[in-house]
């Protein structure tokens, strides 16, 4: 791409020479004045040249006939390990859906891999037809309840930002962490103002508590789900990203608090995208529809899909048909219900009516992927036996997680255990599976046990090593032996998802990669989740996909109970809990 | 100032432990969602440590009754030089009227003593009750068809981005140079877009020359002066700074471009500002003002004079009252008539009702100035004689400057000279005054010489060592012995501005800073403006600040006929001209 202090670029511009490729009767978004004016758009050197209604000399001429053109979308958030894709898959996908920009937090892999983990993502995001910025993962690990792969201090994240392409410290999850005054943690929110800003992650968070998170100079939320938590967010000063994932959807509970004043502090994100999901709905610009269909103007919505973004994240690059930005353009018909039909990423056509013009030819993006490979290190001691839990007395109430398939929030119920040969067991009759989080990292032996209600299924066992934040391998069963199976099955493959059921593996979507990632393309991908889903039906689980409230079972920084290779732990009381309730303690039986 | 990371800050902002200071009973603006809330906003080592409804603790309780509390006013862009003060009495006079941060570019003083220049002025702003921003100066030399004190190219610029203060480039007066291409400029501009960014200075610019100008990175611009002017630059994604200054006020002209929608993307500046006016009229204060007496909703006003500007300068410190950015503060009494009637700087009360609390002692500042004395250098060859104009031909004509009181644009008018003793002569009674442009870095001996209509007066002399953009000494007379002493005077002075009328210096301003600042305190620079001025209205002159013309008359970037040491300036042809002018071109003599 041309630099924009290119004399050719200037010469081009005045009308001394012919632009690349000129857009005639282009219908253009206006992102600044938040307006549409139909007039030419000119592109040279990967740069937008000129914006006018005069004839503009160039070598090829696209006349859109009054079709829109708006500046390519961005994704101001997202874990790229949430689609199982690597980037360039991801962007096969993402591309044909207008996203010509997104801001990676490569938290889950940092999880897993620490630094080099960091590194291998970036070096896998290089030269692909999309702007791939990056923000520092800075909760490695996430808790103190569990068992990462890594530890990141703001030592090791310096260096990242030598690396233009990282614009923030990725959003500081450890919020308790940050307004109760930790030194560690504020020490990485202060590397981050110094070389760039602070993204946050504070849901629910209000009052002082949510005020001196901010006093700390965290200027985003993504994880706003009411409109008055946003309102309260951004009278603060911060930057609110509307997500629309695969697990969050806020889209319909927060267009509401957008106004013609304050739009410019909203932007939109997705966090976590599944690839089904993003192949068949859409990423940003299933946002932007959304959020139109909820009642949001659609060109406020484009504006929060691209320039607000990029605003926010300091790229004057990007996010506007304006000359000197670059031109990544997408091309639609109707302003209320926006698809792309066509997408050029630096002025070059890159995708038609939902398909990659070009391939993303895998050797040109040869990448040594031996770092990221076989991460999944379980103790070579495992075996079904790691499975039991000794029964203590037959009259005691135990903890049970209660699964919620939409919400990443679980619940504690206290039921009866089922026992049978003098060990625990799950009882499908009452919806009360086993549950088991093995340490995956090489580093422990850890087991954490307990029973979960909300799967519901009666027989087999469903297994991952996507488990939020630290990536031990989750598995939920009816029995140790088909758990046990699907524990080595996902070992074997050295990471990924699964489904046994009477000691047959149903489906197996691998994930070599960290455990969290394939190294297959996306329609592969895309098939292996629709396979594994399919299995899940099978085995009679009403959930449509869960996979999702399994990955975040362990998860211990969102309440309540949760399950990691330490064991269970009250999220609110943050602290490691026995199996066995005290049965002074909680309230009565409910099952 | 505590760092916005300490757990000090943190445990005040929980409410653990006492803040400095609380405002009860606020009308506190919020700029973030442009609307009012009667609330409570703490203070804690220079720091807003929370805005509440609830109550606060506390070690001082400030109730306001209701009065409004705004964040301090910004100037996105000024030269302190244009105040005739240094930066310490600058503040005495600004602070009051609420300014608690501005954006000085040093560009005068620049192109007098180049970096050392600059440094000086840098030094002398340290330790300020106000947020002292600087930008890089991008054009010293602004103009080939002048001698100044200093060439400053990218190399030399660089070091200046390494100080925090410094958060742009310049404006980049030299459009042209932009967009025709020119090397040396675009080296300047990429270093701009490289450390931070850049600002820009295009008057009228439009089409595909304005694109080209935005397309090499520039990104905002100050000099519109119509609305249409305005949109077309913001439709390109300029920040659009509204300036009203001393000598061009452009709110009344702008204010109908601002929406709801579009008013992020404006900011106030005064660019020059004298010392009478800022102390008369005030600063961002006086523009919000007017700019509401116009028609602009006044909290959007103030968002603009707060938040915007910190925006576009990517300040995240300063512009609102929020948790953990710094307590500058403005308590008034009315949205409609915005006057500051007490200021707060980093938590500190530092003026109350138009006068500073504590006195920013000299002692405090003691600088060591030496570098800057002594600029006035006048070939020593100098005298009478060198003002002489050798008639050619009593039938031809001459160009003649027709300078305008209000406009720094002038016009080009052929007259017949007046001719005694075989010289070309003033002659008042046609309004038609001799005037020279005489170089003083000690470089060059040049003297430009010619004639000027507009000031009107019938005996004596003006002259001004503030001459822009070089700054050699402008004189304007009716005789060359009341022109020579008036040089005399300001060479002894080391600089200033004087009036000289029967070989008596009437009245003196002295600038022995680089020969553009006074070295006295913001009171005697004022009596000594008012007793220049009523010097100026004793010789007749019915201009009510002729000076802002005369030193302004020099500048070979504005339209039309200019003066400088090399000659007459032909600014749209970009060519010295003769005084002659050849009979076959031109209009017909007008006097």
């Amino acid at each position: 791409m041309i630099p924009r202090t290119s004399p050719e670029l200037m010469a081009v511009a005045r009308g001394d020479r012919p632009a690349d490729l000129v857009f005639t009767n282009a219908r253009v978004v206006n992102v600044f004045t938040r307006s549409i004016e139909q007039t030419n758009v000119a592109v040279f050197g990967g740069r937008v040249s000129g914006v006018s209604h005069h004839k503009i000399d160039a070598k090829q001429h696209i006349n859109l006939d009054g079709r829109y053109l708006a500046p390519g979308l961005i994704d101001a958030h997202m874990h790229v390990e949430s689609t199982m894709m690597m980037p360039r898959h991801f962007v096969s996908v993402a591309s044909p859906h207008g996203t010509t920009g997104v801001v990676f937090d490569p938290h889950e892999i940092a999880n897993v891999l620490g630094m080099p983990g960091i590194r291998f993502l970036m070096d896998a995001s290089k030269n692909l037809p999309m702007n791939t910025l990056f923000t520092a993962s800075s909760c490695v690990p996430s808790s103190a309840f569990e068992t990462s792969g890594a530890s990141l201090h703001a030592d090791d994240l310096a260096p990242l930002f030598d690396d233009d392409r990282v614009v923030a410290l990725a959003e500081m999850m450890n919020f308790p962490g940050v307004f109760l005054g930790d030194q560690a943690v504020l020490s990485r929110v202060k590397l981050g103002l110094e070389r760039a800003l602070v993204d946050g992650h504070c849901p629910g968070l209000t009052g002082a508590s949510l005020g001196a998170y901010v006093a700390a100079g965290i200027g985003s939320d993504h994880e706003c789900t009411t409109a008055q938590e946003a309102q309260e967010k951004l009278a603060l000063g911060m930057q609110i990203f509307i997500r629309e994932g695969s697990a969050a959807r806020n889209i319909e509970a927060l267009v509401s608090a957008v106004t013609p004043e304050n739009a410019s502090r909203f932007c939109f994100c997705t966090d976590d995208r599944h690839p089904g999901d993003l192949h068949r709905q859409g990423h940003i610009d299933h946002a932007i529809r959304k959020a139109v269909w909820c009642g949001l103007d659609p060109i406020t919505a484009l504006a929060m899909g691209s320039l607000h973004a990029a605003d926010h994240y300091r790229l004057p690059d990007l996010g506007a048909i304006a000359p000197g930005r670059q031109a990544d353009l997408i091309v639609f018909d109707d302003l209320f219900d926006i698809r792309p039909t066509s997408v050029y990423f630096r002025g070059e056509h890159i995708a038609e009516h939902g398909k990659m013009l070009n391939r993303l030819d895998d050797a040109d993006y040869d990448l040594d992927d031996s770092i990221a490979r076989g991460s999944v290190r379980i103790d070579p001691s495992f075996n079904a036996e790691s499975l039991r839990i000794e029964a203590q007395a037959d009259s005691d109430l135990i903890r049970v997680i209660k699964a919620d398939p939409h919400q990443l929030i679980t619940g504690e119920q206290h039921m009866r255990p089922t026992i049978a040969g003098g060990h625990l067991v799950a009882d499908p009759s009452r919806d009360m599976l086993k549950i088991a989080v093995i340490a995956r990292h090489g580093a422990s032996s850890g087991v954490g046990l307990g029973f979960v209600t909300g799967f519901g299924f009666t027989g087999g066992a469903l297994a991952s090593t996507v488990g939020h934040d630290a990536h031990n391998l989750a598995v939920v069963g009816s029995n140790d032996q088909d758990m046990t199976i699907a524990v080595r099955t996902l070992q074997e493959s050295g990471g990924g998802q699964c489904v046994v059921v009477s000691g047959e593996v149903k489906a197996l979507l691998p994930l070599p990669i960290a455990g969290l990632i394939s190294d297959q393309d996306a329609p592969s991908v895309i098939a292996q989740q629709d396979a594994l889903l399919a299995g899940v039906r099978e085995i009679g689980c009403p959930m449509e996909d869960p996979f999702m409230p399994l990955s975040f079972l362990p998860l211990p920084v969102i309440p309540k109970l949760k399950l990691t290779d330490l064991g269970l732990v009250d999220v609110e009381q943050q602290r490691i809990v026995p199996l066995y309730v005290n049965e002074n303690d909680g309230p009565k039986p409910t099952a």
